[in-house]
């Protein structure tokens, strides 16, 4: 299956801003990004990166292909799902907690019974995709939003069933500083490594444990 | 397997205190409370509600025992540990999202290939355990804090094996306004439900999706 992992290579996770500078974001953008690519590697695929920009400065697993592509997400791979035969598994690019089990798990669940599901859907919180099988050659898609509630619906209008999967390793798209918690609490690769090297540790409190830089 | 439902009967889920009021956070948490009752109902269970306070008021499934016991969360759940047998699931009240399918996943993959871990772990975001299955009689929980990362350590030190299982529906309870639009997007229950009543709706804006009331 042909797998693209979308990337903002200009001014990434500036909801992140409180925590780190523009050039730790930039750096740690291209960490989750280089975690994302070894982990489809180590699933047997061999992803290409849909960067806004060149990546020529960053290192990525050999055998990584990177199409550059200066149009926002959504028009980014739409191009790319019309230019090619499905299926097509798109992950993003912020999901260090993402695993080989877990982006296995997102592929035999979309598969049930040998019945594929014509769009599968992993999704983020708040209402995000974070991955997703497309199998339906005519379905689009748009990450403005609720992209969640708006892949049902463009999936409906097409006929193409959905099969929506439960996993919080795959939900946690890491934007924010509490989702730094997560990578601290659940991680056990390079992002999780850069974070503790920068000094973010840790914050726990009464309620959610959150993060603070020592 | 026994199941217990820990359920905080007095002002629960003050950190709701922003979009509902006093009362309404009493009514919702008994919503949600019973919404996880049907569920392990569904699934199979005779769930426990393990109350801070009595629940006469309370309208719960049939057969579901209730018993009272107003120490602290941590306190009242080691007793119950103490009292009886190995294994014990104990599922918190506030996993709106929880299904059968969910929780049957949870159950299957505390249990190996027959090799049944000593501790299954479900995390919630932010550090907690959500979900746990006990079947080491030594085991005591510690629900303060980062509990998922004690719970690691209370497991070690008893040379303890621990299962960590991969579930958005587990991981997603509900304390704090965003987590309503996890309501609102994922559910189709009663908790959903009383919440549109309520005139909690998504708010979408540039990053997550949100909740206002109208």
């Amino acid at each position: 299956m042909r797998s693209l992992i979308p990337f903002a290579a200009v001014d990434p996770k500036t909801r992140l801003d409180s925590v780190l500078t523009a050039d730790e974001r930039a750096a740690f953008a291209r960490v989750m990004l280089r975690s994302v690519c070894a982990t489809l590697h180590e699933t047997g695929y061999e992803p290409t990166v849909l960067s806004t920009a060149s990546l020529d400065d960053t290192a990525l697993p050999a055998s990584t292909a990177v199409v550059v592509d200066d149009q926002p997400l959504t028009a980014a791979v739409n191009d790319q799902l019309a230019a090619t035969e499905p299926p097509t598994l798109i992950v993003m690019a912020d999901l260090p907690l993402a695993t080989p089990d877990a982006i296995r798990r997102f592929i035999a669940a979309s598969d049930d019974a040998g019945n594929d599901a014509d769009i599968a859907i992993a999704p983020g919180l708040g209402g995000g995709t974070n991955a997703l099988v497309v199998r339906e050659p005519a379905f689009r898609v748009d990450y403005h939003g609720a992209s969640y509630l708006d892949h049902h619906e463009i999936a409906a209008d097409l006929g193409a069933t959905v099969e929506t999967v439960d996993s919080r390793q795959l939900a946690t798209d890491i934007d924010e500083p509490s989702d730094l918690a997560e990578v601290l609490i659940h991680g056990d690769g390079p992002a999780r490594e850069w974070l503790v090297e920068a000094g973010v540790e840790l914050d726990t409190g009464d309620g959610r444990v959150g993060v603070r830089r020592s």
